[in-house]
């Protein structure tokens, strides 16, 4: 088992992820900024990010998260930028294929109701994309969408096992998806959200891949992802502290070979995974897809943030805001949700918090990379 | 077993196929005429056929056909339109997908060599779809496909068998996915396709849907489809001829419950599947993805063949036939592909031959539909 012996660690930045659709000027002058919209190919939207969730929601079609052809249908009613329509048309698609889900089921056609579930899940979850966490259909929706993703997590086999850990007297959720029922030790993968994830998502990035590839898998939210600011836990940079308590979780597991455990962690999941490796060698590997050594140069890519965040609490700075609402709805929509997220009042002193997330890449640059 | 004593029949007629996307104006004129493009909402592409195929390719992506993000790359340095555009991007597409999967095979990374053979498998069918047939690259791409195919076919657990099924003094091409590997006999799904199809595309429309159903599944190349006019087996109207090998081949399997033995035609297999269960009663369940009662009347639409066609072989219509290349040259290789499919020599034969092709409704409409 080469595993068992040598800590592999791939720490992928964004500045490395220059695909063939990076635009060749920025080749050309040999820019070290990292290019955030990597590609031009679009599939459906010009505005804001709709793009990017609808490009994700197309793509969760592998794992059984959509359907391209639910998908383009619902995109085709939906006003590019306007958060309203997007929220009804994916909820109305949520709400269709969980009728058609809870059909199957009492025809006791478990894999159709399974696969409805699933996507009926997801669809409810894009939903909350341009809904303020402030809205009480916020919350009802996000008990819907995991009600749903439970009942078709109840029909796969083996059945994926919620698990709640411990974690300063209050609990992260988690999911245990397993190759088998067998009780050996096989080699697992611990996955890690971002800044706008709920631990279910996770399954639909890597879940059935990982299976069929003989790993169990370990999905959690760490203090900021899914729900858990509505419990006062909030992002913190010492992601080594939840974190250990998700591995001593996986240690105690009788299925989870500890020799080869492995720690994947996607968009903001780039910090908090090879920030917790870099303080617990439990880790064996490590995946970032990107790391973010510092997340405060991440987010202002080198530049001064904008000046006019220095206005913050003035009257001037409300207009501003409220001007900017008008023209994007659905940016707003989600500037507010990182705020929650990180429990920052002001964008100001998000900036100031962004500051503290960071780890040392030299833990990392003495390490093979593969 | 229900399905042990009746015999169940599907026949969805095209004219029944009013989904969310039928115009509106359609509706309300009560019009009896079938709507060919029964939705409006494009992926990419607004002229010719390459939007058709296009939503083909992105929907394979469900049975690891496709990666929506590589058909959208590929879309976007397509021309619209521009056959041989688009024969470049999925073939340049198709190797890219073939080498990875060539080196994961090299790693030992059997999940992934899989994947990725049977996408460049179906990634080289793309590129046919606008090559001539008399085009040399053609054979030579069909049998990159067909070799993909099998090598993500054998990595399959249980791997996919082919099959080679004795009709009229030649070979029928097919292949066997079974649920599992044991031989108690199980239910049946014969797949059919229709005139476009090769026996390949069939797995990425059924196969993995099916055996997690718990089906095994018969996939078969009748005359007319896949290579086989390569070999003079041209389209037949009397599909009731080589279903009846098909069916001779299926009895003779032990791991196959004849009681429980369904067929499932798509496209033009919405012929040649009713067609064959109105004569073979070795067919207890019969699903017609649309049924083709007529195919003339169903090409025609109820309406006359447009009067160019009786100019046909005339220096005008050589003329005319030639401006319609230069406006649309897609069109022209898919016409010219079909009349090599029904072994016709000019489009006012294959009108003829088409008239051929009839099956009787009335068979059908006594029987419970569901």
């Amino acid at each position: 088992m080469k595993q068992k012996c040598c800590r592999k660690t791939v720490v992928k930045t964004p500045m490395s992820e220059e695909g063939p659709g990076t635009p060749a000027r920025a080749r050309r002058r040999g820019s070290t900024r990292p290019s955030v919209r990597s590609t031009p190919v679009k599939y459906r939207f010009r505005k804001g990010t709709f793009e990017f969730w609808f490009e994700w929601l197309v793509g969760a079609q592998t794992h059984g998260g959509s359907e391209a052809s639910e998908c383009f249908y619902a995109a085709s009613r939906i006003k590019d930028g306007d958060p309203r329509s997007w929220v009804r048309e994916w909820l109305a698609l949520g709400e269709r294929i969980e009728a058609r889900a809870n059909e199957a089921l009492f025809r006791r056609h478990s894999v159709s109701a399974r696969e409805c579930f699933l996507r009926a899940s997801l669809y409810y979850r894009a939903a909350r994309l341009y809904l303020s966490v402030h809205d009480p259909r916020y919350q009802e929706l996000w008990q819907k969408s995991v009600a749903c993703f439970r009942g078709g997590a109840r029909l796969l086999a083996p059945p994926l096992e919620p698990v709640e850990i411990p974690f300063e007297k209050k609990a992260l959720p988690g999911y245990f998806l397993k190759v088998d029922t067998g009780q050996e030790p096989r080699k697992t993968l611990v996955m890690i959200g971002g800044g706008d994830t709920f631990v279910e998502d996770l399954y639909f990035y890597i879940g059935p891949a990982a299976v069929k590839r003989g790993y169990h898998v370990l999905m959690v939210d760490l203090p900021g992802q899914g729900g858990l600011p509505f419990e006062g836990m909030t992002m913190r940079p010492d992601a080594e502290a939840p974190m250990g308590a998700v591995l001593d979780h996986a240690s105690r597991r009788l299925e989870i070979d500890t020799e080869r455990l492995a720690v994947y962690g996607i968009s903001g999941g780039g910090y908090l995974v090879p920030r917790a490796a870099s303080f617990d060698k439990r880790i064996k590997a490590c995946i970032a897809c990107s790391a973010i050594p510092n997340f405060y140069e991440y987010m202002t890519q080198g530049r001064r943030p904008n000046p006019i965040i220095r206005l913050e609490g003035t009257w001037l700075f409300h207009v501003l805001v409220e001007l900017a609402k008008r023209r994007s709805p659905a940016s707003q929509i989600l500037i507010e949700t990182y705020l929650w997220r990180w429990g920052a009042r002001r964008l100001a002193e998000w900036m100031e918090m962004l500051k503290t997330f960071n780890f040392d890449r030299a833990r990392f640059h003495a390490r093979p990379s593969f």
